[in-house]
C-alpha cells in the first residue's frame, strides 16, 4: 500500500529525478543532524550563538558554520543586538521558510517518541484545548488522508 | 512567536538534551540525503535493488549500505523472491516505522515545492476528493494548530 503516482512519476522505467524532485532539493538542505538540532533550538526560542552551542552540544565551529549556512539558505535571519559596554553581536530568528520546517522537526520528535522511546517522554499538546497534537496529512476539503490515498504528481510547470 | 516549552525544556539554563531528545534520536537516523531518497522510492512502490539505484541516482555501494542500514533500523523489511532460472534475490518494503516517516518525506516535498521551486511542479492530492493535501499539525480535538499554540513537553517517563 504505497502512494499513487502521476505525471513524470508514473511508469516503471522512470529515471533518476535528481534536482527535478523537490523532496531531493529539501533533503539536500536539511538532511544533517546539526541542521535539525539548530532548527529545533530556533523553534524553542533560542537566539544566541552561545545558547545554540550549549543546548545542542555541537562544537562552536560546527554551530558557526551551520548557522551561516542556514542564514545563506534563507532559513534563519541574523539580527544585530548590543548589550551595554559590549561589542555588537548577532542573534538568529526563523524566517518564514524556517518556520515552515518546524512541523517537520516536531514530526521527527513524534516519530522518535513512538519508535525509539527512552527514559524521557516528549509530548506535543494544543495550548488552547490541551489535546495531543499530531502531524498529519490532511486535504483542503478537511479529510484526514491515509498514505495510500495520496496522489503524488510531478509535472513540467506550465510556462 | 515560537513553540511553548514545558518540563525539562523550560528554563533558560537548560543543558544539551542529547539522547534525551527524540527529535535528535530520529534525526541521527534519517538525516542523510540517501536515506530520504530511498524512503521516497519505497513510498513510491520501488522494491528492488536495481530500481532503487536507477531511480535515486545513488551509487550501488551507497544504496547497498543504506538499504542494509534501513533494514537493521527497522524501517524496511527484506523479503526473498525468485524469478524462473534466477538465483534468489530480495526486495524491500516499508515497515510500520518506515510508513510513519512517509508524511515527513512528503512534507519535505511540499516545503521544497514552496521554497525551492524549479521547472517541475510537485502536487499532492487526495485520491477520493481531488483536493490538495498538506502536512499540518492538528490536535485530537480536531483543531488546526499554529506553531505558537503547540506546547512541547519533555519529561522523565514515569516508571
Amino acid at each position: 500500500m504505497t502512494l499513487q503516482l502521476k505525471g513524470l512519476l508514473a511508469g516503471s522505467d522512470r529515471p533518476e529525478l535528481g534536482d527535478a524532485c523537490p523532496i531531493d532539493r529539501a533533503s539536500s538542505l536539511v538532511a544533517r543532524r546539526s541542521t535539525i538540532l539548530l532548527l529545533r533550538e530556533a523553534s524553542y526560542g533560542t537566539t544566541r550563538f552561545d545558547e545554540f552551542v550549549t543546548r545542542t552540544g555541537l562544537t562552536e565551529s560546527v554551530t558557526a558554520n551551520q548557522l551561516r549556512n542556514l542564514v545563506s539558505e534563507g532559513l534563519l535571519v541574523k539580527v544585530p543586538y548590543q548589550e551595554p559596554s559590549q561589542r555588537q553581536r548577532f542573534e538568529y530568528a526563523l524566517t518564514e521558510a524556517g518556520h515552515d520546517l518546524v512541523p517537520i522537526v516536531m514530526a521527527l520528535g513524534e516519530w522518535g517518541e513512538k519508535h525509539r522511546p527512552r527514559t524521557n517522554w516528549l509530548g506535543l499538546t494544543h495550548a488552547d484545548c490541551g489535546a495531543r497534537v499530531h502531524m498529519a496529512l490532511t486535504c483542503e476539503a478537511g479529510h484526514a488522508v491515509r498514505e495510500p490515498d495520496v496522489v503524488v504528481s510531478l509535472e513540467h510547470r506550465q510556462p
